[in-house]
Order: structure tokens, then sequence, then C-alpha cells
């Protein structure tokens, strides 16, 4: 059985920056899939900003394992019901991985409850990531460290949760650091923090990103059936308490009720 | 020096319900400021939902060390806006307490990221909370465990994020247990979730309950000074790196633009 | 390819108490082990106390991929050197499960760095399990709660440090609540708590709690080859920094000495 | 009230090493001390391997509410009861500050469980940390970086436990990163590991990293009274129950009888 990957694409800077086109002349989320499937296991797919609900529907998300969400110039576009609705099925269980520039897309920010802020320079410089968890699933195959020779740079303090396990941390030429490498869980979602991949520079053609970018997909997913209703709170009625108990005191709500929300 | 609290009170029960007006007249938001102003270097005052941008004015939240928060009924009725207001708050370092059923508060699942679902039951059972973290803060003067013979039963699994620690679980009669006392931290605000405080029983009188509102309020104080703009995501200067570096590469930004959000 | 589990089994109620010989003839070990080998991709073994070096050799260990540890009346016998000689590989990537009274285990001691102590009481009372994070790998295929009508209690406050994640928590019919499923990383190693399993019991006759330990060993697994050295900390010469520096100021060690330990 | 601060100093190098004697001429220890007791509601004393019981009596350790430990070329020489006897005083809620090369100290690995490994070098090289939790009470008034000119490098994989917070990351002139603020909790005792500080160069004199270790004292501080026996696993009677219940089946102890260790 394969993982369902659907790598996610703003899709702007691509039909607007002859940079980036010329870097990805089919985009970048292509790029990524293409990369995810020259792995066994793997089956890679894409949506965008531009494709109607933003490609986003729930049947989309309902045959999606893990998603993969790259945007920048466009975050305020994304629609809130849909962000709300890939924050319902990361709750029910569907892995995402999250890419450079969106720290702050809606989802990321909605998931981490957090202001996900941090500091930025566009000087091509050199980064190298060094893995802090030896042997972490993301990591497998890798050498304790690597290094992309442009990128831009995003330094630390990051505003975001602390994290289950930082997984790699950034050196940036001009002195600066970042936990470039975090995982977190919300419900039973599994999420995973990568900070490499400014449209600029050919990052998502570097295959050291690309293992880890499959290795994350394979940390992500979680083969459990999805939860149907993540949101639920149910009345458990008295009478059929685990325990006997007898009904004591006033009550605000009758048998069955449903709770305020 | 003080410890500067607000109470935020829904207050709607308070005005409709004859039992919960009956337990608290003067409303379960003055009873938990009673009960902090007992203690030294706590000055607690209310606000409530009624009253103009539901007394959470930018004034009054930078004026607050330590907000805490009961809902129920009419957590829709919270203007999006001043959530986003008190998250900031709470990411520039004001500390937070969320009360028993505002596990479902906007401004919680706004900072939780998560569903912060659960099963609930109404039967005025027996809960007994025990301590797991000896010597926490938050447990300063407590026994190993202690009873409220009269709560609403909250059970497992309960949808948050793994906490930074877990401080109380609490053993229902009827069978469930739940974490009753769980610390976060989201930007430079400590956070507290307390179970209980069900409005048709007279929690909030509780001697050790008070304690533990008390502990909590000394637990998530942040004696910094506020962070005045906690979602900045400033642009360095490639000139002004920290270690001397050459631009190289092709960029999307010009110096000292704003970075897309 | 199959997961090499070794089931460990102190082995000493079995030969001297009549009733846990009852329960398990062939020892806990053993029955713990044929309930793991009735699941695909797990081929499990035991080693015991008794065994030469407690049948915990280089060799074995290196073909292990999961140990799963159950002892309670010869901790102490337990030789210091084999301790160290199972850390060192959990910490190269052995997966390890604890179970019950391990969590006085020496090893578990090690790992921990903390008392590891509770409260206790041996009734045959109702025990009831809770999963505390849906869908989680470890509760794999489970209801929200599963029963044992017949265990001995833990009692909180459990003296172990701030788990990665807290999987289950017990319901105790005489009053207590215990965290009784808690994962742990050490190095490169995955372990995982789990409470149940007192002796005078059927407990590990129990098909929920073989689907967990099932379950656990899954989660433990780590693919990657074992770290060689796991304490290593080699000296990085000057003339092979990874960016130009020059020695300045003084020094204590040659080029290539060994670091103080 | 003042804070009792005791710091441990090995007190190798500055009685057998020109260049530390130098810099230190009364003992790193002296240094730190004193540096400690400028900032009001701190007392701070010290001592030393040599001292009788290494300076760690039982009585000393009572009288510790934050312990400092400082230690390199000697590390196996701090007798093993000694080790268990500050172990205790953590758990029982001492807090504990370990600086620089005592990552490999038998305090910190005994508390940590994990090898503690990482790569150095020793060039004198520039170090600058990073604050990554803003406003943490450790960081406060710090600006988000400070530099120190000369400092022997750490570099990941630091061989240690998730923490409980990530407080200061390091940018290494020649490379490197590393995560050289960190914070644990084990029992009741708070633990912070704060990397700076090889003893051929004058960093416990410059004034931000005294005013961390300041911070680090106040946030380590407990001030509940000690456990006594941090290590009790008390046995709970069948009739002292807190909810009746009837013993049933098998028992391996008898009443009030000692648990197994």
């Amino acid at each position: 059985m394969s993982i369902r990957v659907t790598v996610w694409g703003e899709n702007v800077h691509e039909q607007h920056n002859e940079v980036v086109a010329g870097i990805y002349p089919r985009g970048m989320h292509t790029c990524i899939a293409d990369g995810l499937n020259t792995h066994d296991k793997i089956t890679a797919s894409t949506a965008t900003l531009q494709d109607p609900e933003h490609g986003m529907t729930q049947e989309r998300l309902d045959q999606t394992d893990v998603l993969i969400w790259w945007g920048h110039a466009a975050h305020g576009d994304v629609d809130d019901a849909i962000v709300e609705r890939v924050c319902d099925a990361v709750w029910g269980g569907m892995g995402i991985i999250f890419l450079h520039s969106a720290h702050f897309a809606k989802p990321f920010k909605r998931l981490m409850g957090a202001p996900c802020n941090l500091t930025w320079r566009e000087a091509g410089e050199r980064e190298r990531l060094w893995v802090t968890s030896r042997n972490h699933p993301i990591a497998a195959g890798l050498p304790d460290y690597f290094e992309l020779e442009n990128e831009e740079m995003y330094g630390e303090p990051f505003g975001v949760p602390e994290p289950l396990e930082t997984v790699f941390i950034s050196w940036f030429q001009g002195g600066e650091v970042f936990r470039s490498g975090l995982t977190y869980k919300r419900g039973a979602g599994n999420i995973f923090y990568f900070r490499p991949g400014h449209e600029t520079y050919p990052t998502y053609h570097n295959a050291t990103v690309q293992q880890v970018l499959a290795n994350g997909v394979k940390w992500a997913f979680n083969p459990a059936a999805r939860i149907v209703n993540p949101n639920d709170a149910p009345n458990t009625a008295v009478e059929n308490a685990l325990e006997p108990i007898t009904e004591r005191g006033p009550r605000l709500h009758k048998d069955g009720e449903e709770g305020y929300r």
C-alpha cells in the first residue's frame, strides 16, 4: 500500500516571477511531488490555490494521507472555511508538512496557536542543517549535517510552541541559527515543519532535501482510520456510567442534550 | 508589588438560572476574584461578556498580568477581534488561566490549535484530583489529592496538545479519568488549564480550589515587560548581518520591505 | 522483514509461588512472547535473569530490535555492567518496553534519571485504562477504554520525568489514578512504559493487553542501523572546521586528543 | 529571604594550569559565586572536589537551594554515593545548574539517563547565543543574542533527552550549532544546562553570562519544603482505600510490607 500525498502549492511566484518560473517551470509543487514519486510506497499528486476550493475539497482530503503545504505571497487568499476543513482533517489523523514560508500559512498558525514569527534575510547565503536527533525517522539515511549553498536566512527567536522533538537546527553564514525541523501533534495528526525552500533557489531539486521530505511523509503518516468527528464532545448518560452512580444535585442539561460550544 | 489579575466571567447562567444565582449571587467571577484577593500580592478585579468590548479593551489587557477565563453558554458571542487581542496579549507575556467549560472558549481553542473536546456527564458525582507533579508551584501547599463531592464529569480522551507538564489528574466516581491541570506556553505567555468549576456546584467556594487558583496566578505571572509587537517578523538587511556576507543570487524583496503574511 | 523482540523475564515468582506458576506455567516471559508471535512481522524469543549474563550478551542485544523487560523481586540481582550494556543498546537505537513492576528495574531507573516511585495496593481491584491520545500507534485498534477486572493498584504521583506523550491513564476502583502508558526517547531509542501485569493475575493472557504490547513493539522499533558508539564525543580538528577559522588563545588539549570523561 | 546557592568547582585546572590560574586566581567557582553575590536575594558560597565528601555533605545539601556544578578533568573522581546523594536532593526539590563540560559530570549523566555526548573543538572561536524563548525567566533582561569572542565549540548532535524548553541555541564561527540552554525537571527539582565556560577563556567574568546564571538560579529555585524521602513507594492498605473495596484474588505481599526494589 502506498502513502497518498497531496502537495499543495500556492503557485503564484511561478506565474509572475521569471526567476522562480525558470527554476520550477512546472511549479514548485510539481517538483516536490516528482521527487516524492521516485520513492517506493509514496504516491504524490498536487493541488493549488487556484483550483476550485483551492483543491482542498472534503473528498480530496479524505483521500490524502499526508498533505504538504507551501505558500508565501497569498496566505491571505486562502479561505478560512477551507483552513478549518484542513485542520479538521489533521485532527482526525491526516499528516501535514509545512515548508519554509508556510510558517505564516493560515493552517500552520491555526494549528500552532502562536505568532510563528522569525527574522529573515534574502541574501543567498550558506545554510548548514545539523541533525539534533540522530536516527530520528525524519533524518533516516542522513549524515550529521548537510549544506544548502544558497538559501534565505530565517533566524531565532522562532515564535512557535515547544515542539515534540527538534530534528534539525540550521547554521547561517550571516550569524543566525534556526530550529529548521520541528515535530508536533495536534489531535491524531502528525505535523512536521521544515524550513528550507525559498522560491528563488533550487532547493527542492536537492537530493537530501527530497530525502527529508520522503522521510517526513513516512513519519507523518498515521495508518489508523481517520476520526470521523474529531470535534465531538459526547454526553454520557448517568444510567450508562461505567460504575453505578446516582444523580445528585441540580443540572443544567437534559439527558442526551448537546453541550454548549 | 502585586500581581494584577482580571477574572473574566461570561455572567450568563448567573442571570438566568436560579441555582447558579443562588450559589454565586454576585457572579462566579466575583467569587473567584474575592478568593484571590485574600492572598498576599494578588489584586483581582472582574470583567464580563456584557461590558463594552467584553471588558477586554487594550488598556485593560495592558494592565492585566494574569487573565482568568470562565465561559460556557455564550462562547460564540465573544467577538473574534477580541479573541485575537487576548491572544496577542498572551503571546506578549500575559498569563492566562482557563477554567472548566472554557475548554471550548474561543481563546483557548485558538491557543491550543486543537479540538479541545472531551466526554461529559452532569450527575453531581465525586471528583478526586491527584497531584502528578509533587511540589509543582501550582500544587504548592496541597496534599497528594483533594476531593470535590459534587462535580460534573469530564472524561478522556481530552483533545488538547501534549502539555508542558501535567499537574493534576482527576478520578471520577462514574469510572472516568481526566487530565485536570495542564500547563502550556504560547509565545511569552504561560497558560494553565484547570478543570473543576461547574456552575451548579459551589466549587469556587472551596478553599483548596481557591489555593490552586492563587498558585496558578503566581505560576502564570511573567514579570518581564510585555513584548510590544509579538507578531513582528523583521527583515535584517544584508549590510547589517552579524557576520560579513555578500549578497548572492536573485531576490524577491527589496531592502527593508515587509515580508508577506 | 520481522521485528526481533526479546522478552526478558526475571523468572523468580514463577519458580517459587504456586499462584504465579499456575497462571504462567512456562513463565510470564513465555506467555508474553507467545502472544507477540501471533502477530505478523514480529518474532519474539525470551531471556531470563538466570541465563549467563542474564541472557543479555552483546550478541543478543545486537540481534534484538525491541527488548521487553519484566522484573520485580530481584531488581538488585541484575548486574550493573549489564544494565549499562542494555542502556548503550537503547541509546544506539534499540527499542525497549518496561512492564509493570519494572518501574523499579535498574535499566528503567537509569534511563529515567528519576525516582520512578508510586503508591500501590494489592487487592485484585478493577482497573480501567483510558486512551488519552486517540489513534496513537500504541492504541491502534483499541476502543477509548478497556478494563482489567483484577489488578494491583499503582497510584500517582508517579516519580518519572514528563513523557514525550501520555497514551493511557488508569482509573482504579479504590480511588486512584495512574499514567499507565508513557513514551520516552533516550538517544536513538524509543521507550514505552506500560503499567498492567501483576504476577498473581492473568493480565498477559488478556487479548487487549497483548494488542497493546504488539502495538508498542511496532512503535518502539527503529529500523535505522544501530549507532555503534553512542557515547562518542569526537574532537573536530581546527583545520577540518567546516568554515575556515584560525586558532586563537590558549588550549588545554592537543589535536586529536581524547576529551575528559 | 535569600536563595542559598552552592557553587561546586572541580578546582583541578586552577591548580595545575597557568592559563586557568591566571584567569581565575581564586578558582572558577569563586568567580561564579562572586558574580552571583552581586545580585539581590542570592547568597552564594562554594565547595570543591577536594573538600571532605567533596563538600557535598547531607547538611550542606539540605542548606542549598540551588547547586551549580562545574567539572571537567576529574569527573571520574566524584564518589558514586555522593552522586546519588546529590540526585536525591534534586528529586526532593533542590535546583541544579550544570555548566559547560559538566555535560559529562556524573550527576548530569545520572539525571539525564542519556549519553550527553557532543562534538568539540578548542580554537577560541566566536560563539553567538540566540534566545529561542523570548521573555523566558532565564533570558530576563537579555537581548535576542549575545556574543562570546573566544570559546570552545560544542556541536550537535547533543545526546540529551528532549528538554522541557530550549532557551538558547549557539552559533559557532567554525560552522556548528548547539542547544546551549536547556531546562529539565526530575522529581521536584528544576535543572538548567548552560553551555559556555571553557576554563582557558574569561567567560565567567562576562556580565551577560553572570546575568544568565543569576536568572537561572531564580528559575531553578523551588521554595517548597524539600521532599524528605523522594524515593518512597508506600503501600496503601485495602482498608484505607479512599473508595470502599473488598480484597479479591491472591496476594504476594502482607499488609504494610515493603515492596521490592
